[in-house]
């Protein structure tokens, strides 16, 4: 089976690490610094912050790891995130999801300071994701229109098809993809003849979490295909694409692991690396 | 011809009007106040601000009129909107667009509270719209959402087609109506095949700004049309249908002028209302 049709978000990932790198290692005097917030111990963000500090660490970045109990309150992880806005060393900070019952994760995202919002999840940052205005975009589908962008797939006046329509991937990228003269169709779990719709797209982004979702009456040969699916089916890691029956028969494709998962880490240091240069710019203004 | 499938936004407007008259009349003490803010004096800008404090009147909303010069700085409008923003007796604060050449639009949309921000232009605003938690929407789509849901059309797994993708009608609307379940795709001018896509959808928004786009080629007898356009053809003002064509073809159609129209400024208007019951609730807590 040839696998030349393969997006590696792996080998992306290391060239874009690799050029802040090269930023943050000619820097004399502050660095930048990213500060990950986790609450409790949860063994999936274990994993996820532990993949994310290697990241910074790699880069130059000045990665931070604080962990508050699973029993902290809303006012005392407020407490935390506002001392860390005000914090002038502190340039990204994220919170790991997700968070216990009493935190209104919805109230956190707006507490992070735009100007440090290396999610992206502020809504403030997402309107102006949404106006074009912004310099900050939410880590996943920056990953992706990097990837489109890499392999210079077309994005005006291409039919893009997103199967999902969550806060951090699915509406969050329509917009990116609309400001880039795409024609966006955001599909959902109440979508009629999903199949119909996905089959006539050149782009299709799958952010459904359903394994096998796309099988290859989903698709056409002149496609191009993002899984954004993190299944674990039978202890194995993998997307919402039928991988072995789809990817002969599609134009591009990501594979999972190594397709989108990487391209979010990489996109999350580059937020804290703009973060730090607007950080600049504004203290010399 | 009969005109039994028009959605008159006449006369759900005056529905939502009397219903804000209704609650302002029986306030007690004090009632909303909602600021016009003009600079220059544009004509068209000079009407619509017209029957906006008509409605205001209506309705028993405080409506008050400030024109600036022409020639004023960014910073000398800024400082007038921050000085709106921290008085008490003002619930909704709206800037009149087009806006002179010195002045930065998206700088003053960013100025206006969050609290007051009447027109939804704000990029926070429009970030909680996108991630459903906003009581403010623009006022537009707002208007759009509430003539579809009058006439009973289910949004849920419908496939709405919307033609244009602007910062206050196309990318808004999408996102709301992404919120309520229906399969959305934003067209633009580079659009492939936009005929083919528009005479799929259940229901299509044409917010193009093109008269006569709107064709019978573009439609089918189950489709709903929300007519956004604002067009002046030979002195006379009409959308983007080529309405006496397509009207007898489909389920329901806005007519222009009396449809979108008239809803914008009713839903600025409970705009103001709710900033007003927002901020009572507000200086309780």
């Amino acid at each position: 089976m040839s696998l030349q049709n393969l997006i590696s978000g792996k080998e992306l990932s290391k060239i874009i690490l690799t050029k802040i790198k090269d930023q943050v290692t000619k820097m004399v005097g502050e660095k930048p610094q990213l500060v990950i917030v986790q609450v409790g111990n949860n063994p999936a963000s274990n994993k996820y912050i532990q993949h994310k500090l290697r990241a910074c660490e790699y880069t130059g970045i000045i990665g931070t790891h604080l962990v508050f109990p699973e029993t902290i309150s809303q006012v005392d992880l407020e407490k935390q995130i506002i001392t860390l806005n005000q914090e002038e060393q502190v340039h990204g900070i994220i919170v790991q999801l997700p968070l216990p019952k009493q935190i209104d994760e919805q109230r956190i995202n707006e507490i992070i300071s735009v100007t440090k919002d290396a999610d992206g999840f502020n809504p403030a940052t997402l309107g102006k994701v949404v106006l074009n205005t912004s310099t900050i975009f939410p880590a996943t589908p920056a990953g992706i229109v990097k990837l489109l962008e890499w392999k210079n797939i077309e994005l005006a006046g291409t039919n893009v098809v997103i199967i999902g329509r969550s806060n951090i991937v699915g509406k969050p990228l329509a917009n990116m993809l609309i400001n880039k003269s795409a024609t966006v169709t955001v599909c959902n779990t109440k979508t009629k003849n999903l199949q119909e719709i996905a089959a006539k797209a050149n782009i299709l982004v799958s952010a459904a979490g359903s394994a096998k979702l796309i099988t290859p009456k989903f698709v056409n040969e002149n496609m191009t295909i993002i899984d954004v699916g993190a299944n674990f089916v039978d202890g194995k890691y993998c997307g919402d694409v039928d991988f072995e029956s789809v990817q002969p028969l599609v134009k591009y494709i990501t594979p999972v692991p190594g397709g989108v998962g990487p391209m979010t880490i990489a996109c999350l240091l580059e937020n804290t690396l703009t973060s730090f240069k607007n950080q600049q710019i504004a203290t010399k203004n």
